[in-house]
């Protein structure tokens, strides 16, 4: 990690490229909305990683740094990618949990971190993915904007675990209740901003979607208004983020919305002012409850995959299953 | 337009920033491809206007340029965004239909445009929101870096009207075969990438969302093979653009696999090699097909309404219908 960032910083950077697929792009929105809070002067971009290949954005030359990340270091779209940065002299950290993975081998520099999928025991939220990244971000903003958040980032990741197996129980009794009436939806949708989307996001694609084949959108909290809002009746199924960062008032109006006119059964709201956040920094807090909600809603999958009677890891029509697309 | 761009250029700008809601949101998408494409020096975001005025971005400085636009010029969080821009010192152009709106009160300079729906007589595309956004981008190019694409653009709008007439010619029986089918679903997803992706989005959320009450989620045509493509069966609807960027592969790839294992009478794709193009520049035609593809698709979503008995432009539930949320 720190040989990485140091490599990193070592010269100018003019532009930070987040680059991944799927689960793992999901991440590199509240990576990005911590950079766009710390630093005043490093412009950055998220791209799924064959939209930035074939994209080939401009700002992208030797100045640049681009942070990709793949879990199992072999999604071919990423490690295509990392190749194409270092074709035009772009510096590269690639983060996966499998440091001998092509992914780790196409990359200037290597991060690990570890995932619960990968080996069946729990983890801590310490050496997550979001962990690593968010310690990236602020290394970088300390090295070229001062900022010296990143100790306490580090003291608060230290205490990040406690405070999910805390959310666990405090979240309990809302996933028995909701679970047996969203386990009958063919449509859910997710909802959040700021930091939080890009947790909505993944669970909407990789759990809704992937793993239990229901209809899925991650909505915006504000775009909600705009437009989506009009399918919403009270039969409609929601799942909703009340964060800490400062986007929180979209949240709070959409649930507002959401309430008023769609059934407060059908609604699941996940609020992180219900949170024991004990030693994690206040103003930390924001960047951190996405890993919270993130977290703990596997638990709720885990349950709904149950009354379906659809398995969570195994039920794959395509992923896994196919090489050949 | 040229008051405008001469005024946003006359002095060093490192930062444009592409902000509004919903459907004016979905054109801010293209923009910024087209931005990535043309410019080096410029680096760009696209925020929900919302999103933006409560993130506060640190690159947000009176060297920044922020390009914003509500067709009414009445929305509220882009009106918002616009006077919380300035009063970082930020220049500000907006886009609206209405040069007395609130909108065009807040900002340092107003673009006009024309938009069928505010006089309900057809309009010359060269005269939509897209164009002028496209006319701004590059013109910013050509400051900046000296990009000459500029007068290709201006001669290629001119022919563009012809285009879009021609090709709901092309596409009619194409409507009219899927029509009768996709009517009867509860949910479409619509699929792009690159400059598409933002047509994509709006005819999800402001026609089958807004207009229709139809589930839908635009899907970007890669991130559809991490997560999304498990929801796929025989039933599934989609719409699947096919555009002339750079980023088509992907969107060929994403049709591959979806005819495979979906059920090709219900996965409609809109292909731009079907279309007769002439007049626009060849090097410019990824960035113009989609408002091709989002135009024509006005008349299947009339079909559509026709089918299900449900009125188009009347039918809301809350959208005008409240002003308290």
């Amino acid at each position: 990690m720190s040989s990485a960032l140091d490599a990193a910083t070592a010269s100018r950077i003019d532009h930070v490229f987040f680059v991944a697929c799927g689960g793992s792009l999901s991440i590199m929105h509240p990576a990005k909305f911590m950079l766009d809070q710390a630093s005043a002067s490093l412009p950055s971009d998220v791209y799924n990683a064959a939209e930035f290949t074939s994209r080939k954005p401009r700002r992208l030359t030797p100045q640049s740094l681009v942070i990709l990340c793949s879990m199992t270091g072999t999604t071919r779209e990423t490690v295509a990618a990392t190749r194409f940065a270092r074709e035009t002299g772009a510096r590269t950290i690639v983060l996966t949990t499998d440091t001998d993975s092509p992914l780790a081998q196409a990359g200037d520099h290597v991060v690990d971190f570890e995932a619960p999928y990968t080996t069946g025991v729990p983890i801590d939220a310490k050496n997550s993915n979001y962990a690593r990244l968010y310690q990236l971000v602020l290394g970088l903003a300390r090295a070229f904007d001062g900022n010296t958040q990143i100790d306490a980032l580090l003291a608060s990741l230290g205490n990040l675990q406690t405070a999910i197996d805390k959310a666990q129980e405090t979240f309990a009794p809302l996933f028995d209740d909701y679970a047996p009436r969203l386990a009958r939806k063919d449509v859910i949708y997710t909802m959040a901003s700021g930091a939080s989307y890009g947790a909505a996001y993944s669970f909407a694609i990789c759990v809704l979607m992937e793993m239990q084949w229901i209809n899925s959108q991650a909505i915006h909290a504000n775009e909600f208004l705009h437009g989506p809002f009009e399918v919403l009746d009270e039969d409609s199924a929601f799942i909703l983020f009340k964060g800490l960062d400062s986007t929180r008032a979209l949240e709070e109006r959409a649930e507002t919305f959401l309430t008023r006119f769609g059934s407060a059964e059908n609604i699941m709201v996940l609020d992180a002012e219900t949170l024991d956040l004990s030693g994690i920094d206040p103003a930390l807090r924001g960047n951190l409850v996405p890993l919270i909600f993130f977290d703990t809603l596997w638990r709720f999958a885990y349950k709904i995959a149950d009354l379906r009677g659809h398995e969570m890891l195994e039920a794959r029509r395509y992923m896994k299953k196919l090489d050949d697309y």
